[in-house]
């Protein structure tokens, strides 16, 4: 009976998946801001999506996101993790519809080997991503090793792609590439970039960029730490929606098991919402740069996030009881 | 005789100084990140200055920096440290006559308390220098403390102040806000923004951007970790060219010890290059805004910096015995 989905404990370790509980300490970050997130009065997106926007003028809008990784990571692979860091912030202004500028990094390291292993994680990442780092800051005397990278992008300030934007009715997309397989080190890294050509790669970005630039898409985040159903949460919450989905029409490469592959980050995977009149596009226009997206569901009125497999629907996260962000 | 300055043994103290001694490691950095530099193709100022330019069209560029917090500063008051990632990357937009536009953060948090004094601190420095901090990542489950910030600004591509423009035969300038007192923990920090007027503090920024929007100022940094001699070298080092300064003519409030005040990291102060004709304008203009400039020498081909006192000249750097960077 190996080959049964055990539904109700897969929903119960989505649930519990530390992806989903770190987002947590969020919160209290934007207490203690409070009112720097907008003293210049030209920032028109702040906390809660994947960059944030800053009005320049001229129907632009300049994005900025900031992303570290995972200690675990970085201790046991600073190669990867240097690589890595580079794709999710890349992935955090594709996923804004934007077209991604320049990188600056801040380490903190108390290794030089770790050190030229991270650099030459960064290097390769920025060689396949077609995306410049072009400064930094080193603590070179510290205690531990860290790394975190800020990115810098630019788009239409009318073609963003949001996490505000759920609308009641909207289909739920998830865009996954298929092609790939997991870091033989980190199984939750579904990498579908590292062997595969940078023109193609880059081209993902840039299909993301046409979509949201042509008005196919308006809201949208990057799959990240998370996971699938965990990004989508955090769109949904951001948005004051919630959302249908069934599992079985979720994009899956079958040799992940459901359970790794829901907590998985993938290195070119998205949720979008759509009117249902743009999906055929947006499915047709992805499948050429090896996204497979498909529509999982629905937005609905109602804060809580439903899935369904065989007929039997389970609640995976309420806004009130169990959200993602602690807001 | 404790009013005599001991010249040789001031000078010793600038070429040994910790702020000058730890900007080698940046040498690495560069090595190993070769070619990620300018993968895009449009960067057109990468290492070795304040903040890098990458080209968005229309005669503007982007510019982006990375700045850390020392952990000595960051253990003993992680209040003081948030207010100075973001007045440090400020200075860095400033001084390529930049505006502006938002920052991000990185934190690796070992200790809640630590973490709720470093925001503070940080919101604080976003309130005084009206500039707002978008968003960011956080380490929350950190074996140590750092705090980085990176900083978005804008500029005129024709206008930057940049570290490569300093021309033989200009005057060099150090330009400081006189008016502060040393940090009563850190004596090296001239702090002359916490108890000063926010607009006060907001103009000296935009002050710096209507010189460089004029055209009188093509060359310059700010003065930072190594101090002011320091920081001159640094500019002198990426433009090519060496200088004769006279220490006397340096302003300097005179509260504080000439060796300290060397050393010190000023809440705003300069160093800039500029053409004879134009210097009265820069020392009357900066004034308005409580920023004392003056001509303290010229810009030389030699490749070194000379600095003289009373009839006796010493050579404090050499690019090719004893650089600041080590390229």
């Amino acid at each position: 009976m190996g080959f049964i989905l055990d539904f109700e404990k897969l929903i119960k370790e989505v649930q519990e998946f530390e992806g989903v509980s770190r987002k947590s300490s969020i919160d209290n970050v934007i207490n203690l801001l409070g009112e720097a997130y907008n003293v210049s009065g030209d920032v028109i997106i702040d906390i809660g999506d994947d960059a944030s926007a800053v009005d320049i003028g001229n129907n632009q809008v300049i994005l900025v996101a900031a992303d570290g990784i995972w200690g675990q990571i970085m201790n046991v692979n600073p190669y990867w993790a240097g690589y890595c860091s580079v794709l999710v912030n890349v992935n955090d202004i594709a996923a804004m519809g934007g077209k991604p500028l320049a990188m600056v990094n801040i380490m903190s390291i108390s290794n030089d080997e770790i050190y030229e292993e991270l650099l030459t994680g960064i290097k390769d990442g920025c060689m396949k991503f077609g995306v410049p780092m072009v400064g930094g800051h080193l603590h070179p005397d510290a205690e531990c090793d860290s790394v975190g990278v800020a990115i810098v992008g630019i788009a239409q300030k009318d073609k963003l792609i949001t996490s505000f934007g759920a609308k009641t009715g909207d289909k739920v997309i998830v865009a996954i590439d298929l092609d790939g397989k997991p870091h033989e080190m980190f199984k939750l890294n579904w990498d579908t970039t590292y062997d595969k050509d940078a023109k193609l790669v880059q081209d993902q970005i840039t299909a993301v960029q046409y979509l949201a630039e042509n008005d196919y898409i308006k809201a949208g985040k990057d799959i990240s730490n998370p996971g699938i159903l965990g990004t989508l949460e955090m769109l949904l919450e951001t948005s004051g929606k919630g959302a249908n989905v069934n599992l079985s029409d979720i994009p899956r490469n079958e040799s992940v098991p459901w359970a790794d592959w829901l907590k998985s980050y993938p290195g070119s995977g998205f949720v979008f919402t759509a009117p249902e009149d743009k999906c055929d596009f947006i499915k047709e226009y992805l499948a050429k740069y090896s996204i497979e997206a498909n529509v999982v569901g629905e937005v609905t009125d109602e804060l809580t996030l439903n899935v369904t497999y065989e007929g039997q629907t389970i609640e995976v996260f309420d806004q009130n009881k169990n959200p993602v962000f602690k807001l």
